[in-house]
Parts: C-alpha cells; sequence; structure tokens
C-alpha cells in the first residue's frame, strides 16, 4: 500500500552556551510530540561539530499534523516559551512525502 | 524560481563501541562529499539520546546525485569499506523535493 506522510527537517541554530538547556527541552519536547495523533516520528539529533546546531526529524499522517502540533500546549511551552527564545535562528522544511508500493 | 533537490535522509545504527570512530569517519566523508558537483548539502548529526545512532542529512540537485554519490571512490573507501562494517543497520530514505516559488 503507497504511504504518504508530512517529511519535517528542523534546524535549530542555539544561543551559545544554551545546548544542554536546548537538549532538555527538545527531549522533554519529544516525549510529548510523540504522543500526538498525527505523529508519526519525531526525533532530535545534534551536531558533533557544532554543538549548537540541532535537528529535528518529524512526520505526520498528513499535511495538517505540522501546524496541528504548533497548537499543542506542549509545543506552545516548550517550544514557543522556552526553546525559541534561544535560538540564534531556524530553518524548518516539511513536504509531502509519497512513497510507492514497496 | 521554483527548486527541486532529493533529499536524502539516513540513520546509521552503530555497533556498541564504535560512535567515536564513525564520528571521525563521518567528519572525513562529509568533507569530501560535500566537493561532489551535484551535492546541496551534506551534514550529520548524533542522537543525544542514543549516541549510537547517527544521522546523515543530504541534498542534491537531481534524482541522481545520491547514485553518483555512492559511485565516487571516497564513498566506497570510507562508507562502504570503513563505516558499514560498523554498522548494526542503516535506513535510507530518499525522494524529490518540489519547492515552489518564494
Amino acid at each position: 500500500m503507497a504511504k504518504s506522510y508530512l517529511q519535517v527537517i528542523a534546524h535549530y541554530y542555539v544561543k551559545r552556551g544554551h545546548g544542554e538547556t536546548i537538549a532538555a527541552l527538545l527531549r522533554e519536547l519529544a516525549a510529548a510530540s510523540r504522543g500526538e495523533p498525527k505523529n508519526l516520528y519525531y526525533d532530535y539529533f545534534r551536531s558533533p561539530a557544532d554543538p549548537d546546531h540541532f535537528v529535528i526529524l518529524e512526520q505526520y499522517s498528513d499535511a495538517n499534523g505540522l501546524a496541528e502540533h504548533r497548537e499543542t500546549a506542549h509545543f506552545q511551552r516548550i517550544g514557543l516559551q522556552s526553546i525559541v527564545p534561544l535560538l540564534e535562528r531556524r530553518e524548518v522544511s516539511s513536504h509531502m512525502v509519497n512513497e510507492p508500493d514497496a
């Protein structure tokens, strides 16, 4: 059966000195986000070459999943109120993936 | 101008105890891969929650870029001969992304 999902790739560039705080906040945000009905995958990674550069990989079952994720209480509290103020910048790309039958 | 590229997401799960070796090999492979004519982006990241889990994000200017990357001497030497034998498993997905005009 063909499978389609929304793939999100989010690059977070952290203000110097806040890397450990962001790692802890992302651990909390990941756990809460994985419980969302449309979430298929949520994990976060850190660059060995630049510890202030994190990437978050997310998958949602449809194109509205990311927008709904951003409306959740946990994203509002952890993402917008705690994480975003500690970022230099963020680059988020999302696109629908349509995988043909295996 | 609309932009299309091949997005690659590669998850590498490393055999226990080889994480530092893989990080060093990926640093070398990343530097060489960024020099390929069709490469638009190549970076590697490590999971804070599971240090044996790496993810590589790559972008190529067309659908053949990944296949051509795999034919290069540096991928054959560093990727196939050095990295792959130290992996439990790998999961590689790639899909074309067509970004509309900004």
